[in-house]
């Protein structure tokens, strides 16, 4: 789906993030993205480009990774008229949940997706950076467990040397930057 | 500013509220929004409500508190044409940052807001609920330490039992719903 993204909007969000060395762990190249969801028009033209894929638009869910992800999948939520689903770490959401654990860049998670209210729901899933894929790649598990359809998903960047698009073949991924 | 709202929308609001006792620990009756955030024509009846506040649309950025708080932030973000600043908890946003400690409902938590970002902007502070207001008040000293002129503050429920609007006295509070 990228091919069909504006080329500019690349350069837009390139320009708005802010390199921080050593963050959160020495040797890590840490991708902030606090500039560009402070810069309206930016932020607003980055959820423009996703509200106009098919997957995104016909989704009845869509579905954010915390705590960044909850940012694009609100805003995108409101764009193409859905409702919201949070992916939260382990023991922040209600039950009943299904989790999964699930090794990081830099560690190891649990994350959660609630039951019951997104069963047989077609569910657009999107974070804010793929860095190994690997929160994502639980993600997808843990919305199937739970019922969904997941129609495809999106992040705002690609850090492509990790090679986390090749955890998630068989989707249908949208990067807007691709770096 | 509650005098304007719409009477229905706290009805709407309450009956896609779920209580789960004893979460996140014994004795506490949680508040899930998930049915609500999961809703979409309820979710942005709620956001339009907010969208019509004129602290809310003369704002250049809403600030969400981590992490419900974000979806709150980027629907409204979206619905008045700002940008997003994320309050986070100790340690997540990358240098620089201000930060504060504080009592929480239950155990005590430290958050950051980016510097450099807010400074004489005006900025709106939304959150999903008003507990004891602890979090809340904690972000306004620290948008105030960053150099942001705050708006108001919005939540979609207020636990008027907590008795958190005391704390925020002085500051222009909207609750879409009071309970």
């Amino acid at each position: 789906m990228t091919g069909a993204l504006d080329p500019s909007l690349a350069e837009v969000i390139a320009a708005r993030l802010r390199d921080v060395p050593d963050f959160p762990q020495p040797g890590v190249l840490f991708k902030d993205i606090a500039p560009l969801l402070a810069d309206a028009a930016a932020f607003n033209a980055c959820i423009d480009a996703l509200a106009e894929l098919p997957a995104a638009y016909e989704a009845d869910l869509i579905a954010g990774v915390e705590a960044r992800g909850f940012v694009v999948a609100a805003a995108l939520a409101r764009a193409v008229d859905a409702g919201v689903v949070p992916v939260r770490k382990a023991g922040k959401l209600p039950p009943p949940t299904v989790s999964a654990s699930y090794q990081l860049e830099y560690g190891s998670a649990e994350i959660e997706v609630p039951v019951g209210l997104i069963e047989g729901k077609k569910v657009y899933l999107v974070d804010d950076v793929l860095a190994t894929g690997g929160t994502l790649k639980a993600t997808l598990g843990l919305l199937a467990l739970a019922g969904a359809e997941v129609t495809g998903i999106a992040v705002l960047v690609e850090l492509s040397f990790l090679n986390g698009r090749e955890r998630l073949t068989g989707h249908d991924l949208t990067a807007l930057l691709t770096i």
